[in-house]
């Protein structure tokens, strides 16, 4: 079931959502690339390295989620320009970290050295810090954007912040570190998946639509979509590491499985998996039903999750 | 002339100082404990690594000069608390990843194994990360207070990102690594000494007047101060590191001689950096004279950082 929905996007759509994800990235890209301090600003080597791994590819989906809620909920996605790139400095900043020797003592991401692998490990961790910092100055600098009420700005903080912090992403992953080479327990796995990427999906899109003056009603919506969907991306993830294209992922097949890490195919076999990530998406897409077609992106984007191969 | 000045504060002065130094201590040590997730919130280990940084003593000269420097324009000092305690987390946070082994490696921190010899390397950077998260998050709450304006605290947000980033703090950090065991150059040295400290000192009494609705006048000046205490503070530092009591300090005497460390007493001399702090005090106070008697426990911090034996 949930297979024939993703085949449903084809043809013309497919094209026009590839041509909605393009421009979107174009404009990220060109935001963070205006954002960040150019590589002779000194100290140059720290802002050599922070640009390394924020420039350094990406799908940009937790901006994208960003603008597309904003759009959503009727606002507009260069007002939340500033947000949505604040969210994929933390994004980087936390894979900078999270390869550190010291964590998941990974030698490359997206297929080029990683950070502590390029710049020595003392680089690398002050050039995380630098990222999570300059992330909430640039939230800040949103209520520069006409029309962004400063109340909604600091809303926004405190989403994010949470969000990124102990009950949140870095929660889950001090609780993966933990469970790494221990006896696999279902909820446990469920807390690390809903917390070391699915409250960051989450606030992406509460960010957005909370700058664009959304209500209440539109937020407790999109709230349960980014769960979902974070459920969905996180699963797929784990199904890649395990059976995924190596040369698109650009790390090594069966890491996680290496590693003795807790993932969803792990406990639940791969087609299992496959399932509950089908199913996740169309409860997500199926949250959207009470807005109209301005939502049309965020469906996509479901959709799109579930079909990633890499 | 400075000694003289120094000298000066004796008698009932200096236990009205220390009586308003205890007072503000215990404020800020209660909404910190308020403030930080209890060791029992899940996953436990990160919180108790947090609370035993932030919580294992320290001056709070930086939450301190926050109040102050509310004070000193007319403000109320229970009103700043929430972004004065957010600077103490900044403050722990690069303490916490300073010490790291890929930074300083450094064992001990105020007497007590450093946060990564304790919980690991892993846990402590992760706690580093986390602190700093919910620092923003926390000034972001400060706009709760009855009379604090909300544009305030995101100039105070944009602020303290600067003042911790690659222009600030870090930067200061990225230098200092960068010099270590390579000869002295002056210039460079000023660089560190006056983003590695005193940035963020700036950031302190600036954050407290912003927030209380300073002029832009009261706002210059304080910065003033600021700028020649915190390099005051951080020739005073390098003088203890060198001829100070171990154990008030919690670390080893000459680790900065050890490490081939760029030093004010290094490059200037014992004497010489004695006598340039005691003027940079002496300025410090000067600039205050156009402020009433609610800025004179500025004064006696300036007086304080000059003396201080740990």
């Amino acid at each position: 079931m949930a297979e024939t929905m993703i085949k449903a996007v084809k043809g013309k759509t497919i094209m026009e959502f590839e041509a909605y994800l393009s421009e979107k990235q174009r404009l990220i890209e060109s935001a963070l690339e205006r954002y960040l301090p150019g590589e002779g600003e000194y100290p140059p080597l720290i802002h050599e390295a922070m640009r390394y791994s924020v420039l350094g590819g990406g799908k940009r989906l937790r901006a994208i989620l960003v603008l597309a809620a904003a759009e959503a909920v009727g606002g507009e996605s260069k007002m939340v320009l500033p947000a949505a790139c604040a969210i994929e400095l933390i994004h980087a900043y936390s894979l900078i970290h999270d390869d550190l020797p010291a964590l998941d003592n990974d030698a490359y991401r997206r297929g080029k050295p990683s950070s502590h692998k390029k710049f020595g490990e003392a680089i690398a961790i002050l050039a995380g810090d630098a990222l999570l910092t300059m992330a909430f100055r640039l939230v800040a600098k949103n209520a520069n954007q006409p029309g962004i009420r400063p109340e909604s700005v600091l809303q926004v903080i405190k989403e994010i912040g949470a969000a990124a912090g102990t009950f949140g992403m870095i929660g889950g992953q001090v609780v993966d570190l933990e469970c790494a080479g221990r006896d696999i327990d279902p909820p446990t796995l469920q807390y690390i998946h809903t917390h070391k990427t699915g409250r960051l999906i989450c606030a992406s899109l509460r960010s957005g639509a909370i700058l664009s003056g959304s209500s209440k009603e539109e937020l407790i919506t999109l709230t349960k979509y980014g769960e979902h969907v974070g459920l969905a991306f996180q699963i797929v993830d784990d199904i890649l590491n395990l059976d995924g294209n190596e040369e698109k992922m650009g790390k090594t097949k069966g890491s996680d499985l290496a590693a003795k890490k807790l993932t969803y195919p792990a406990v639940y076999g791969l087609s299992e998996s496959r399932e509950r990530a089908g199913e996740l998406i169309e409860e997500a897409v199926s949250f959207l039903k009470g807005f109209d077609a301005r939502a049309e992106p965020l469906r996509e984007i479901a959709w799109f999750i579930g079909k990633r191969d890499y």
